[in-house]
């Protein structure tokens, strides 16, 4: 490497993380749809747009086993003196009464059954005894019952036609319950993303491999792969990207034709035998592209391995403490994450870029890709300042009502040990000083 | 049903929330194991112990790119006055130096490559200059080095034999990259447990019906599928138990040959047509049979349809709103959960007692398996007391460092429409009073 290629390198942009998250977002076009049966649907993101099929309740129902009253007629009703009503019908849940409650009268009803028309109230069977009345079956009424308790009003919850669940949104449980009551047996989904992961490195081993001197094992691509299926995505495990430049660059054109995106980790870096920061600075500083300088950057291009011609770089740097070299592009159309190698700095890439992009090809909005936030407040102090916005692991607790964030092994992105433990990253702001011990931090969930 | 019936009934002995978990979490037993690929072990639970099978790192290594020096020999070193070193060599990452740094002289090094004897600290490239030095590569380091410095040490993380991760823990991303760097390719874990899913109740049509009067969908059964899905179960789709006692016993029997637990939802309160209350009722109360009192109960588990003689009730009343009727009991050595129909109380009790129930059927420890527990601030407060510990659903944000517990739809445990937002549960503790807006509440993390 001459000085010129070094400078080179040093000058690249350092995007910010929000603005790089954001470019990333853009770039991610939600994917392929298909059909899941619904009790499949779990943790899936919605295709199209879901609403209520009927008034919800369907009809006003019993909220618990009892008798459905008219309230006026037990309106002095009391232990000591109860209401009797003479029951003219029982229904079992899914039944329909054969009479309506006529005042005087009372009907046996189940929870969940359709309350008979005449009737405002339940009164719970606790508060009932069984009785005769004139021969026939009667029951007293302990206390007086108020109208509508126990009642839920048909249309309570849901119109007809209310929109409960939009495309993109991520189904949880609470949302399956809510399609099979309007009866969404087959749900549309976005289709679960292939993510090729492809590693570079030449000191990696595979897993199964045993160690050999100054050699490591590929320990990075079997984490992308867990984090890949935690975001809802499939990985495409392809190995390692070959060391010599253009057999990289066919490698990563490769898994882009076959896969809807591609992270690589490492190879990203300043050092001399970094594959994807060759690959990548073959694509041109983003800025010189957007002025339409073409015509300088061609030769430049030339000089690198060729990707596909209509890739396009996104950033090579993120001002950000780890993963500062993280770059991403968009090659064929489909987005290369070019993660760093470093495992620590690996995982925040992921949480910041892979993550909000997996969710984006399933159709999540920009709002919904993007981390989910909190506020904590900070145990011990940073005394260290940092140029660029620095994310450390955490583990996250509450104590009476406060969230703590804890960190873990700071300024240690090499770290593996601790990242099992890591509920969130704190988000310390660039400045001259650190922070302090108590100081309100930002937090992204994990 | 006659008054004696009726009388049994209500008598059933509610137990405490905490010791009905304990008795799902022990009668839940740790299931088959399998081994998979690393790359598939995220999001599963670890069968055995696993521990670093080497040193880590295994050699000390560089943390960034550079050159490995002897600190002394740049002790002095400033940008005005920098240390000139001979570079006697280059190691990429994987390699190893053909030299030892002596006196005066630096190996180029690449992050992550094995440091080599002599050398005790890494210049960063960018802090050195390119420079020839009798006519042969040397090397300009315009500050000192610490000693240390950007080096991370053989076994600084971990000694060989250290156990990083224990039978029943949950596999996260970190705990993949892990079992990676020490050479796990395939993982021995728990196999993911067959959950059998059944609905009670005669008003229930299956999801793709359309509704008729009086009728509903049966919306539970795919939600509890979802919720085994998130717990890492696979959830076994039965259908609807058949309203006659004697075969939904044999269904019963039938799904617990088949998978290691059963679910069923509704059918459990003091109603007449409760088939699972009507089959549990049979295996008599637990006091009776733990006092020993077989003689008597005997003829009265005939009266009943009949499970397997070997089965044993757990519980069939909590003490708890919503939920009371929720109940559970061992047949033929495998746990059933009989949840509540209305679906705020099933979800409840999946999150109380199935959710614990399948982590430990895939090795969880009692400590992993209950749910996680956090405390809030409570917005708005809760004027009504409650016999029993109440479990309100709620949303939970951290604001300024403080956590919030914003209670959707109290006292409204049948509302569907707010189950998808709920991210926690809020234990109210049983008393006369309620609770006050702002009281620090116990939350069960969803």
């Amino acid at each position: 490497m001459n000085e010129r290629q070094e400078e080179a390198r040093f000058r690249r942009r350092a995007v910010k993380v929000d603005d790089a998250m954001e470019m990333v977002i853009a770039a991610a076009v939600p994917g392929r749809r298909e059909t899941v049966p619904l009790w499949e649907a779990g943790g899936r993101r919605l295709a199209e747009s879901a609403a209520a099929t009927t008034d919800w309740p369907p009809f006003a129902r019993a909220g618990l086993d009892g008798f459905a009253v008219r309230s006026a007629d037990t309106a002095l009703a009391s232990p000591g003196s109860p209401a009797m009503l003479r029951v003219v019908d029982a229904v079992a849940a899914g039944e329909i009464a054969s009479a309506d409650v006529a005042p005087g009268t009372a009907v046996r009803i189940m929870t969940g059954g359709a309350v008979p028309p005449g009737a405002d109230a339940v009164v719970m069977l606790e508060q009932t005894a069984d009785a005769r009345l004139d021969g026939q079956a009667a029951v007293r009424v302990k206390s007086a019952a108020r109208p509508g308790q126990n009642v839920a009003p048909r249309g309570e919850e849901f119109r007809r036609g209310s929109v409960f669940a939009g495309p993109g949104e991520l189904l949880r449980p609470g949302h399956v319950a809510l399609l099979g009551t309007f009866g969404y047996a087959a749900v549309p989904v976005y289709a679960r993303p292939r993510v090729a992961v492809l590693a570079t490195g030449a000191e990696l081993l595979p897993v199964e491999a045993p160690l050999a001197p100054g050699r490591i094992r590929d320990s990075n691509s079997a984490m992308v792969a867990a984090l890949i299926m935690q975001s809802g995505g499939v990985p495409v495990m392809l190995g390692r990207v070959p060391d010599e430049p253009e057999a990289a660059a066919r490698a990563v054109a490769d898994a882009l034709a076959r896969c809807d995106m591609l992270i690589t980790t490492g190879g990203v870096s300043v050092g001399d035998y970094d594959v994807m920061a060759t690959l990548l600075r073959g694509l041109g500083p983003v800025e010189a592209a957007a002025e339409g300088e073409a015509q300088q950057l061609q030769p430049q291009s030339r000089l690198s391995p060729q990707l596909p011609p209509d890739s396009r770089l996104l950033f090579n740097k993120a001002a950000m403490r780890p993963g500062a070299p993280t770059s991403a592009a968009v090659v064929s159309g489909r987005l290369l994450l070019a993660l760093s190698g470093n495992p620590g700095a690996c995982f925040v890439g992921f949480e910041l870029f892979a993550r909000p992009a997996i969710a984006r090809l399933q159709g999540a909005s920009p709002e919904q890709a993007r981390p989910k936030q909190a506020t904590a407040k900070l145990v011990g102090g940073f005394a260290k300042g940092s140029p660029h916005e620095r994310f450390v692991r955490a583990r996250l607790y509450a104590e009476n009502g406060v969230l703590y964030a804890d960190p873990l092994a700071f300024g240690k992105s090499s770290m593996l040990a601790s990242i099992p433990s890591a509920d969130g990253l704190i988000r310390l702001k660039p400045g001259a000083s650190g922070a302090a011990e108590g100081e309100i931090v930002d937090v992204i969930l994990l």
